[in-house]
């Protein structure tokens, strides 16, 4: 069975809304073992919406259309739905009836535009809706289905997770699954990742029904080696990427800072928390990215006393106490640090200082940003990075660096004096 | 011209990347006046990419393709569009030497797999790469064209920006130069712009040749109001927009706090540079955002002293002299901007506080945010605010929230005491 997503939407086309439905039902296709080889984004217009699923009608057994659904004079995906089946829309008198008492739960009257929420082409099944006043519908054209879910991402994904998905692996029969595991690296070129799995990713390719590798990279947010394999359960599939995983982190070692959702902020934090201490930061270059990535991880105020962004000379000296001379200089960010970690009452203090342009600044060239780290054993000496890029990429990876040399430094926690 | 989008990458479809180029693009093609009907998602499979491309052609003028340049086996953007074009592939001496010239800069060696960037179909004409090593292409198919583009965001914005959409404008003929002009709106609810707009749209329907007004909004970035006009020229276009902006700023006042791409931070800058005054922040739960956002500014340092981050309660109280009690409440951003202001020895101090969520803090729901502001003049009164939004929407929401009310605060200087 191969399925494509529609989502309907002229705030999507115009940019006004990221479509993240499309994504996030392709991850849940992907685990349940159905292709998806096409994803459609299109306007709230009745006949390109018509044109769009019979398009994918042609291509795929299944549609699973996002959004259109509302009660405003926009929502057009059922009368579309109802063409393409060439079929009536008659009201469903149990839909009608639930959303009359949400109507009443919520001490509101219902309008005449809620009711056509109630309308199910014939031949068509109502999925009762459970969180916002728009049900689903799973419509059979021929021997393909259409189905249609609310475009508010929690609605449609509670709707796709209760109805779609397992009516789509119920017409699949018993089949395999595709698991995917995705490991995040950080510090290491791409050339370099590829070349230290290389040796793997050809053992692999000897191999039958095994583990496919492939690599992701990004800029600001390092590297990702995705780890995917087919099997006939999501169990079986945990078991082999385990023995994977531990071949891949063999062969990239400490650069692999986090798994999947894990992000750099969330494995420092961790991190912190595991060994109860505390962080100051002192932050020039990178403004406050630092803290303020910090500070999206839930629970931070246990580990986070808080960052002095030092902005101007002056702030540095008389706030932090980092003495005369340079500021973008090995000693100033020394000093940055251990002011922070005094001025914060902090455990660990941490200083970042360098240039992101556009101009070079006190001789020193764009993309030259030092890192101070003083924990309670004493300081480490001052890192110094070459980054490239734009101001703002030179902060993004200034803001990873940092948060990877205090994960890699709470990981090896130096002797003590 | 009507253009449509193809992102291509397995990684889209699986939902391991959510596809924001295509958003991003429809927004520019909008604003350009390019019709765009249909966005298409497809995986790293020539026969499908080749599938994708000719389906987009036989609807639309133009299409954009993003993503597939890279150098490694996966990207295969390159060879689809040759077959689509019916022309060899032969390597661009020019391109060539560019990344040869690249690699030497970073001191690393060319592979292989990067020399196969410098491939182009006969025909077409690549677009010189200024941040990757990637070049983009343009490639007349009858008379049609298709535009490959780097996947990474910042590339494909720069070269978007800088060749593609020029391209598509100038194909639409001097004829129809459509010219757009976005004023930005922060502080008045989308409903609330629609009804004091209201009577301008009406009045310009009834008008022959003029000016359309389009509401684009965002949960954090505010409400674009979009002026555009046909016009014989960009500069005769450019008078009547003159025009138009002088009504709707009549309308909306002063929640216009930029034109185009002028940013909330840009304004803030341009304000404090303009009085010559500096400014100090003292952050909880923005964490760093808005000291971030203003150190994008470049020259920022002329009137940002910096931001402390103070994030533990007791980093509050020991660092910026809050008072026991309550650390989210109007009282301790008021506070807090007294410290700010202090410690930073700038004229001017900020203070937020509130609550981001999951939970609740202290009794206070989550959403509401406390915002103090004092200048040379004196403290005003403490402003509370109720932000709708998950965790990271309310900091995003809070840091728009603190930068206007010191954009209008500059706007407005208090009488002295």
């Amino acid at each position: 069975v191969n399925a494509e997503v529609l989502a309907v939407g002229t705030e999507l086309l115009l940019g006004q809304t990221v479509d993240t439905n499309s994504a996030w039902l392709g991850e849940r296709l992907a685990l349940a073992g159905i292709d998806c080889h096409l994803q459609v984004k299109v306007g709230d217009n009745h006949d390109r919406i018509v044109a769009a699923l019979r398009a994918a009608l042609r291509r795929a057994d299944a549609v699973i259309v996002c959004g259109g659904l509302g009660p405003t004079h926009d929502d057009i995906t059922r009368e579309a739905i109802a063409e393409v089946m060439g079929a009536p829309l008659v009201p469903d008198p149990a839909v009608l009836g639930r959303i009359r008492e949400m109507f009443a739960e919520r001490g509101r009257t219902m309008s005449a535009n809620n009711a056509r929420q109630a309308l199910v082409p014939v031949g068509a099944r109502a999925i009762p809706q459970v969180i916002g006043t728009a049900p689903g519908l799973i419509c059979p054209v021929g021997d393909k289905v259409i189905y249609a879910l609310p475009g508010p991402p929690h609605e449609m994904r509670e709707m796709a997770s209760r109805e779609v998905l397992p009516d789509l692996v119920a017409r699949a029969g018993p089949a395999s699954v595709i698991v995917s595991r995705v490991l995040r690296i950080w510090g290491l070129a791409e050339s370099r990742v590829a070349e230290l799995l290389n040796p793997r990713i050809e053992a692999l390719q000897g191999a039958a029904g095994g583990v496919t590798i492939a690599l992701l990279a990004s800029s600001t947010e390092g590297i990702r080696v995705r780890l995917s394999l087919r099997a006939h359960s999501p169990s079986a599939a945990g078991e082999v990427l385990d023995g994977e995983e531990a071949a891949v982190r063999a062969l990239l070692g400490e650069s692999v800072f986090g798994v999947d959702d894990q992000t750099m902020e969330g494995a420092v934090g961790a991190a912190l928390a595991a060994v109860g201490l505390t962080l100051g930061l002192a932050e020039s270059v990178t403004g406050g990215m630092v803290a303020s990535r910090l500070v999206s991880v839930p629970g931070a105020s246990a580990w986070l006393a808080g960052s002095v962004v030092a902005y101007s000379a002056e702030a540095k000296r008389s706030v932090l106490g980092v003495p005369d001379g340079p500021v973008v200089s090995p000693s100033a960010a020394m000093a940055m640090a251990r002011g922070a970690r005094e001025v914060l009452g902090a455990d660990i203090g941490v200083g970042v200082t360098g240039v992101a342009g556009p101009a070079s600044d006190e001789g020193v060239p764009v993309g030259t940003v030092f890192c101070g780290l003083v924990t309670p054993e004493g300081a480490a000496p001052s890192v110094r990075l070459s980054l490239q890029g734009d101001r703002d990429q030179i902060r993004q990876a200034a803001t990873m660096s940092v948060l990877d040399l205090l994960r890699l430094r709470l990981m090896h926690p130096p002797e003590g004096p």
